[in-house]
Formats: structure tokens, sequence, C-alpha cells
């Protein structure tokens, strides 16, 4: 299997720069999202979303661990969500948080990707920030 | 480094069969979690506490990558945690989920866990459980 670092950051880089054309590059047609078959269509427009929510997304890898045709990558997020995000009322707040992300490849495109993002780290900022926004947010 | 996945089964294990006392053999002292320095005794007391709040608890590895020091698992869930959990009203209710964690090892133990659940996931399904509990929980 090819190193899969420099296929996932160019991935990244198409990302950031809101590149969706280019999409299919790093992405296959067929490409599954948390279980469902989104296919690439789907993904694009799910990632559009994510940028009306969040209009200063920016995707940042802070690590990736690598075995065969598995990339995990650790993401993280410095913005500011517009309005509701993961259920939480962000309403435009900045928050920092994590995304694990788990991307199978087929040759040099990501073909499964299941995706973990830390709400209660999310919870937990809005709580100090403002009160009792949400309770209980955070496993002891 | 060691092959790291039947030291992680041993620790799996152990904490199925809630046998804290052994925790000191999968888990360094010094342990991280989250970014927090809970030491071995705080990771023993977190583990405590999320069996009184998800009594039938029990831990199963879907899926784990390597790479050097590096174990991330995919671990599912499915359980009844018993009231408020990572923010939401569960209340007893049967719901499956997972959680992606990221190990780093030193020599044959544990010493930072950076741990992602999927709470849309949950959020999804007490939604679909009750009607409206949870609003907006998850990405389009």
């Amino acid at each position: 299997m090819a190193d899969l670092n420099p296929l996932y950051r160019n991935y990244i880089a198409c990302l950031n720069r809101r590149d969706w054309d280019a999409l299919g590059v790093s992405v296959a047609t067929d490409v599954r999202h948390n279980g469902r078959d989104v296919g690439l269509s789907g993904y694009r427009h799910m990632l559009e979303c994510d940028v009306i929510d969040i209009p200063d997304l920016r995707f940042q890898i802070e690590q990736t661990v690598c075995e065969g045709d598995i990339l995990v990558a650790r993401l993280r997020f410095d913005c500011h969500p517009a309005g509701t995000f993961v259920g939480l009322p962000v309403n435009g707040r900045h928050v920092i948080f994590e995304e694990c992300a788990i991307y199978r490849f087929r040759n040099t495109k990501i073909v499964d990707v299941r995706s973990f993002i830390d709400v209660p780290a999310i919870a937990t900022q809005l709580q100090s920030n403002s009160g009792a926004i949400v309770r209980n947010a955070v496993r002891p």
C-alpha cells in the first residue's frame, strides 16, 4: 500500500481550498460515510453544508496513524459555528474541538469514512462561556 | 515496538471483568486522558463512574489500527445508560454507539488516551425512539 499521508494531505488541502470540483481526485464515487452510501455527490453536499454551518471551517491535521489501507486522522478545528452544531447552540461563539476520523483507501482514493467529533469538549466550552447552556455534558 | 493488539485485548478484557485491581498491568501510573493528567487512580475512578452510569457497559473491539507506539481502536457499545450520558437524557433506554480512542503505549502500558464518542448517533436514536428530545443533533 502506498504511503497514505501525502494522499491525505492533498485531500485536506482540497477541503481547505473549498475546491469541491477536485474532490473526486481524493474521494471515490462510491464513498461511504458513517455507514451510509452517500457517494461522491452526497459527500460533497455534506461538506458544502458544513462550510455553510461553519463559515471559517478549517481542517488542521494534528496526528495520523496508518496501517495497511487505513489512515486515522486526529483533526483540530478552531472556528465559529453559526447556529446549532452537533445539537449544541453554538450561535457564532468561538470553539476549539477535535475530530477523529477513520478513512479506508482503495488505491489512491478514500472509500469509507467514519467520523467522531468530540462533542463534550464543545459543550464544556459553551458551559464555561455562558453558564448553564448544557448540563452534565462531560463524563466524569 | 511489540504488537500492541494482544496488550490491548488484555486491557479490554480487564475492563469487561471490572478487574480494577489489575488495571495497572495495562495502564501506566502517569496516564493522561483527553489532555488531563489523571494518573492511574483517576483513570480507575473514571471507569468506575462509567460502570455506575452504565451498569451493562461492555467494551467490544470492532477495529484496531496500529503504527509504532500508537493503537487506535473503534469500540462498539450496546447498553442502557441509566441517566444523562454525554449530555443526553438517555434514562435507561437502549442505545448502540461507537467510540474511537487513540492510545499511546510506553513499553507495554497505556500512557495517553484520547477518546471520541459518537454522540450524534446516540442523539439520533433517542430522537427516533421518543420524538423531539434532541433537535438538530446530526450534521447533514
